[in-house]
């Protein structure tokens, strides 16, 4: 039933996504398939996902939130692109295929990444990309601007960079994820939320403790696949975070610990989706999906 | 008298500036020092002093263009640092100062950059430090987005990187810097003309034939002092473009014939600002200063 879900959002941000690249003129061509390839990287579209889910959650029409969808994921795929950089974490696969540093070069890499981060915040001052009001696209423009910036996913990747190889402590673990990955998430939520046009304090409050949840779930997970699932499922080398002596949960908890960890932080997500109907449906199944998959 | 106004401008954006860059966590502390370092640079502020002169050019409170003008410089500041990589330009010095990753490393580099880039859309969408309607806000937003992204600046800089090496004509040179330099250059003048509140089409399309010009009449500058100053007035390695065989002016048309050009973009400038007063004489002080200038 997610499958299907899934399949359903990935239609939709991808038709919206492939509008995006189209080269002004030839000189532009190579920097644009740089920015298409980063973003067609088989990725499973969850930020869309939420923002669509989160829309719809609300009573609003999903149409209305391919703005908010593509401009999440816009900012997904920019910050795996600089993420892979030899510079960074020097990964040379992205879900089986080249990353795109290596399927181009590092130069493209960085300017494919840059364009892509200016791209997201183009499409929501877009009026026919993101047909809101001009008080909400702005919203979503600073909600997106704080998550993805220096204090939100941005700072995340500066602070698991200064952490590698140190003995990392629960609270400074989730410090980091709340800003790396778990930012964007809340964001993508936010910006679903807010395309809907029926977002009221209360509501996006308790979308943002759904968010929180399945955003620290969804980084567990990986933590326990990283050691339980095997490179071919995983699509990127298994056991990379032990090899680099990365903090991860199973590290620091017990794998035990961790996956009875994940459980917990699905019923908090589904605890804070209470007030809302079955339209909330698709951000259950996804809350319980994050904890099950196996890649 | 270009000098006291571009010191005025200079303290007014870097005050301005200078708020940005408070780590809201001791773990973010070196990415906003990078940041800073990045921003702080000796920079000549050419981009804010644009904005502001051209809010002040249509009769507006330039206190107003503060958002425009930290906007515009955090956008110069993030394109400088990745440019200066060493997969990209590979510079170790600007302006006589290490470059952000000689001071601090590459990661540091790629990610403050990164931060950068949000930071201008943040300062723009917000209401305390961008003072202005929704309406202009999003105007801000979608102008600096377009000039700065994969069709503007990004676009530009990949251009450049895939002409090195390559015989341009003057069509393809303009083509590259229109993109590379020119649209940052645009924007600053039209954000600053937004934030006066009295921008009307044909006085922003008057101060887009200005900006192109000059934009211009910088870079034909630029590649000519590339050839008569010595690195020590430049602040960076004379020479730098002919040893990398960079395609410019003064090899395209002959030195005497590139300072021709020079001159006569001046006078486009000037001619463009016909129907503005006395209120556009800084436009009108810059338009002169940059062909005069030695580095």
């Amino acid at each position: 039933m997610i499958e299907a879900y899934q399949a359903q959002c990935q239609n939709r941000v991808d038709a919206a996504l492939e509008r995006l690249f189209v080269a002004p003129q030839p000189e532009l061509q190579r920097l644009y398939q740089a920015m298409r390839y980063s973003v067609t990287n088989g990725g499973k579209r969850v930020r869309p996902l939420l923002a669509y889910a989160a829309c719809e959650a609300l009573g609003g029409n999903v149409e209305h939130a391919n703005g908010a969808a593509c401009a999440v994921e816009l900012i997904h795929a920019y910050s795996l692109v600089h993420d892979d950089l030899p510079a960074m974490d020097d990964d040379d696969l992205r879900r089986g295929k080249p990353t795109t540093h290596k399927a181009f070069d590092e130069a493209a890499a960085i300017l494919a990444g840059d364009g892509l981060q200016t791209l997201a915040f183009e499409v929501l001052g877009n009026a026919e990309l993101n047909p809101h009001s001009a008080e909400l696209r702005l919203a979503m423009i600073a909600t997106l601007a704080r998550a993805s910036g220096p204090a939100g996913m941005v700072g995340g990747q500066a602070i698991d960079l200064g952490s590698v190889g140190q003995a990392l402590d629960q609270a400074a673990l989730e410090n980091m994820h709340r800003h790396k990955t778990g930012a964007l998430i809340e964001a993508s939520v936010a910006l679903g939320a807010l395309a809907s046009g029926n977002a009221d304090p209360a509501t996006l409050a308790a979308l943002q403790r759904y968010a929180q949840a399945i955003g620290l779930a969804f980084q567990v997970q990986d933590d326990i696949l990283d050691i339980e699932s095997d490179t071919h499922t995983l699509g990127k080398t298994q056991g990379k975070d032990q090899a680099n002596d990365k903090p991860t949960y199973p590290a620091i908890l017990g794998l035990q610990n961790a996956k009875g960890y994940a459980l917990e932080l699905r019923d908090q997500a589904l605890a804070a989706l209470e007030d809302l109907g079955s339209p909330a449906e698709p951000l259950r199944m996804l809350a319980r999906y994050i904890v099950e998959r196996r890649h």
